[in-house]
Parts: C-alpha cells; sequence; structure tokens
C-alpha cells in the first residue's frame, strides 16, 4: 500500500465535506487501489491543525460542529495556510478556500506556493482559475506538477475529465452548458408557475439555494468563471473572466418564459464558447433537447470533432458530491505519477 | 515519438471508419501525444493485408470502394484473421467484425488469440462480450494485456471510461440506460406523430436506421447485450446475455403512448441493472428527465454513491462517431502502458 500526504485549505463545507468522504471511502481505496490518502494538515482562517502521523477526521469534523474553528483541534498551531504550504512535507495541496472572483485570493497564492513547492494542486475553487488561468497551468508545468480542477466547474459533473479522459482523440470544437444550479431552479419554477423572478428567488433564498446576495448567479457572474476554466482547459483559449460578454436572467419575466413555451421552448441561462467567442446569456431551448435540464442539475454539451455531441448531466453543487471530483482528481494524480 | 503497431480485424462499417478517422487524426495524435498509430495488417473474410511497415490506408480504403474485399491489397495474401493474430508482431488487434449474439465467433476467438499472444484487444463486438465477458477479462488479466470495449455500448457515448476514468472515488450502484437508436428512434417518431409501431418500422428500415431483420433492436436483445457488458464491467456482477429478462417494443401501441402523454411521460425501452437484477423492458419516463432523449441517441444515467446521479449522452452509432471510442481506448492503453 502507498500513502498520498494530503494538505487541506479551506475548511467550510467543502473542505468538510472532503473529510467526510474520506471517511467513508478510505477502505474501498486501500482494497480498490491501495491508497492511503493521509490528511497531515487542514488549515482554516484561524489557524492550522497538524499531524505528520495524520489527522483524526472525525475529531476535526467534532471540533468545527463544536467551536467552528480547527484552532482547537490538538495541539493546532497559528500558522497561516501559506505557510502550511511552504514548510509541511505533503504531495498533494487540496485547495478549498472561498471563491473570490476579483483578485482571486487568498487561493490564487496557495495554489502558486503549492506549486513552487512541489506539491500538486487540486481545487474546487473557481476565482483563481477565471483570472488567472494561464499563470497557474504555467507554474504547474514549470515545476513538474499536476493541477487538476474538476471541481471547480460543475460540482459532480465531471465535464473536465469527461474531455481529457475519455475523449484524448477528439477535438472539442465548442461548449455549450447550464453551469449554474441557482439559476436553473429559479427559471424552472418561473416555467412551471408562471410567477415573476424576485418571488421564485425570494423563496430559493429562503430554502438556502440562493444566497443573500444572489448577484454571482443571477447576473452570470458564476456562469462566466466557470465557463472561462472550460474554455482554458479543454479549447485552449487564453481568457480570462473580463473577456466574457455577460447577461444574466434578471430580466427575465414570466410573459417571456410563457411565449416561449407556446413554441415548445424553454429559457435557460447559457454559457457558450465557439471560435474565441465566450458569452453567457439567456436562451431559448427547445423542450426535447439534451440541455434542457431542470431544477439545479447542470448540463454541459461538447462538440467534438470526431464523437459528435456528447451531453453530460450532474449535480451541480453539494458537499458531497463535489467531493467526488476532488477524490477522483486525488486518485488520478496518484495514477499518473507513480 | 513512438509508434504503436495495430492489426485490425473486421473491415466493414466499423473496420472501415477506423482507417478514415486514423488518417483525419495521425497529425494530431503526433503532435499531442507523439504517437504514430500503424496499422500492420487488415483482415477480412477474403484474407488479409500485410505491410509491417504501415498499410496505405487510402489505398485500402479505395480497394473496399471498388472490389469489396481486402484480398485485392497489393500482395495481400489468403490467410485467415486468427493466423494474422497468432503470427505477425503488433501491439493492439482492434476487433471489428460483426457481433454475433448466438456463439460470439469469430470474434470471441479473435480477441482470445489476441490476449494469449500478449497483444492488447480494443472492440466494437457486443457479442462476445455478452456471452463470455468473464472468460474475456480473466484470459486478458492472465497474460497482462489491456482489454478495452467503449464501442462495444453506445457507439461514441463514453459510458464506460466515464465510470473508470472520470468516477474512480465512485461506487457504481445502478445503471439505467436508452441503449439502442433504433428503438429510441421509432419511439419517438410513435409519440410525436401517433402512428403505430409497424408503420414506423417500415420508414425507418427504407431510411437504414432498422436493420431488414430488425428483431435483434424491435425485441431489446440489442440492449440486453449491451446492458450484460455494462453490468460485467461496472457494477463487477458476472451475468451473460442469458440472464437477462428481456422485453422489446413490439406491443407498445399509440394508445399506450398517448394514455402515458396525458400524464407527462413518455415510453422508453429501458435496460436496468440494480442489485444484481437484470432487466430491459419498455418503461415511463417523466417528460422533463433526463433519460427523455430523443431520435438514434442513447443515453445512461449511473447512481454513484457519492457524485449521485450523473448522465450521459450520444450518438449510439455511426462509422464515424464510434471511432472516437475505439481511439480513445487506443490512445488510453499507450498511456497506461508506456
Amino acid at each position: 500500500m502507498e500513502e498520498l500526504k494530503v494538505q487541506l485549505v479551506g475548511f467550510g463545507v467543502i473542505g468538510q465535506g472532503f473529510a467526510k468522504v474520506l471517511l467513508r471511502k478510505q477502505n474501498m481505496l486501500t482494497e480498490k487501489y491501495g491508497l492511503k490518502i493521509k490528511v497531515v494538515s487542514i488549515s482554516d482562517i484561524s489557524g492550522t491543525a497538524i499531524d505528520e502521523k495524520g489527522i483524526d477526521l472525525k475529531k476535526a469534523l467534532k471540533v468545527m460542529e463544536e467551536k467552528r474553528a480547527i484552532i482547537h483541534y490538538p495541539n493546532a498551531k497559528e500558522i497561516k495556510a501559506i505557510e502550511a504550504i511552504e514548510s509541511l512535507d505533503a504531495d498533494v495541496v487540496v485547495e478549498a478556500t472561498p471563491s473570490n472572483i476579483k483578485t482571486g485570493e487568498p487561493g490564487l497564492s496557495h495554489m502558486l506556493k503549492a506549486m513552487e513547492n512541489g506539491k500538486h494542486v487540486v481545487t474546487s475553487n473557481k476565482g483563481p482559475l477565471a483570472l488567472k488561468f494561464k499563470e497557474l497551468k504555467e507554474t504547474a508545468e514549470k515545476n513538474n506538477v499536476e493541477f487538476r480542477f474538476e471541481a471547480s466547474v460543475g460540482g459532480a459533473m465531471p465535464i473536465i475529465n469527461l474531455a481529457r479522459e475519455t475523449l484524448p482523440g477528439d477535438k472539442i470544437l465548442a461548449i455549450q452548458g447550464i453551469l449554474n444550479g441557482t439559476t436553473n431552479y429559479i427559471l424552472t419554477r418561473m416555467t412551471k408557475e408562471e410567477i415573476p423572478l424576485d418571488i421564485v428567488l425570494k423563496e430559493a433564498q429562503e430554502m438556502g439555494i440562493a444566497e443573500t446576495d444572489p448577484t454571482y448567479d443571477i447576473e452570470g457572474i458564476d456562469t462566466a468563471s466557470k465557463l472561462v476554466i472550460l474554455a482554458n482547459a479543454l479549447l485552449g483559449i487564453d481568457v480570462t473572466y473580463k473577456d466574457v460578454k455577460v447577461e444574466g436572467i434578471r430580466r427575465i419575466t414570466p410573459e417571456a418564459i410563457r411565449l416561449a413555451k407556446k413554441d415548445n421552448q424553454v429559457i435557460k441561462l447559457i454559457g457558450e464558447v465557439r471560435n474565441s467567442k465566450i458569452e453567457v446569456a439567456p436562451r431559448l431551448v427547445p423542450e426535447n433537447h439534451p440541455l434542457n435540464v431542470d431544477g439545479v442539475l447542470n448540463v454541459a454539451m461538447l462538440e467534438c470533432d470526431i464523437a459528435g455531441k456528447i451531453t453530460i448531466i450532474g449535480k451541480g453543487a453539494g458537499a458531497i458530491e463535489t467531493n467526488s471530483a476532488i477524490l477522483s482528481d486525488i486518485i488520478n494524480i496518484w495514477r499518473n505519477c507513480r
């Protein structure tokens, strides 16, 4: 059996989900792959828990439940994530801090520091990638480490690895998709019940599907960030968030939805990249089209030069589901680098 | 640049598609992967074209166009595929002979012979796998070669590699899908136009979508074969074609479809494997469900223990599209075995 030493940076919803999934999956990883994933540090804004023999993940989760800061883990230290990345011995850094689309920080510095220290990076944090994809990719190449970010787009919908691992002979010509579950939920409800956006949004906020400040989702910013990642990673186009033409769903009315319905169409917030054109906007989609998926689902359609159109649908979010992507990236790093 | 020597067995629609795709993709393979795929022999029922420096694929395609048998290729020999597999030097055998669900032959013997001679096997031929999956898998393991068969299920829909390469941390709990494009086309037309099966079937035959003897498709036999492959490959269940409970679409009437529609549902021929139960039957599917795809599309939904439900949609057939899967398998063999 081989051991892979992981540093976990960020211990919120996704980070704690990672701990939970590891607890569920450790036996399977050992049996199926002969792999043991050992978490040697967990950092959050309060400090860093360190144990080179492996953090007790149950205890770490209990600390969070009771005291909401990792600094209360036995012998945790008041050192920042960036120092932990620089000073501790590990193979992989899992970066799961909150996404920041303005500066990319602190995730961007964490990722670059990890790469410069010869550590592979796995992340769910889209901000740094939407702003500095090229720099991150080149830094990874320069330092001969892997950079994987399946969880940054579409949560449990494995669109990036689908293209890379299962369609290696195809050229991806274009991508279209619904990459934001919140707006898809809102549009689905508006379509079914013919009620205005404001009312559905308020309900979605009460249910925890939409955030208190829903701007990122409603204005298409979240979709645009993810589209930038797909454009860079799968089409090899060097774009950043600023290159995307973005229109959100704020102006969609029940009347517009009704008119679409009459024509057997629905209105969806679609991100599309094709021939260096990269755009987010509400679009008409035929009812029987593969992109017409409901609720909080995400969907992406790859247009390939040999395989034709391949569509993948999955949950766009979820603490456990998203960690399927993080775990998959870690296993694939391990498979490639042995 | 590295060279991979391939023997192509079967030179019908899929085999000729393979030659066409290689001609289109050779430059890309060299640039992106440093890989050259050299076809050292092509066998069909008439004999075998051999060239250890690489068959001229354009010439081979022209021979087929003009004389419809590979024996007319310069210096082709009257030796059978099985002898070519045994006697020639190669890394990979691509088995693309017609599928035979009764005996699995001649594909079964070709595959076993290739493995026993230390050659990796890539195939689009589902018959042998639906009958003897376990024997093939064990023979591959015993001889330390790879056995890949993405093209045998769902043509260009990369369901097998999706599970293996992009969801390696997940356990697949169940699979549901539409695995036969012909019946899906027929049911889609019946749903839209409310006309009887016989009329749609006749039209589909005239358009070349359904075969002259449509039994394999209509009776669910083709779907059952593919489901057996998925059950073995992705759920690790040791079943063969005889273990599947199969009901086709022969008894579906416009009236049944009309009743379903009233309830916002459609009738689809669904293959499902779950808890060792493996079944093909017409089922009601809600209109807004991801499994409701139209026309000749194929779809499969994987129920995963971490990622939740992941759905993939793609073309179920096509000479070029299916070769996306064959090429992908070859590239992945090459990536794994260097």
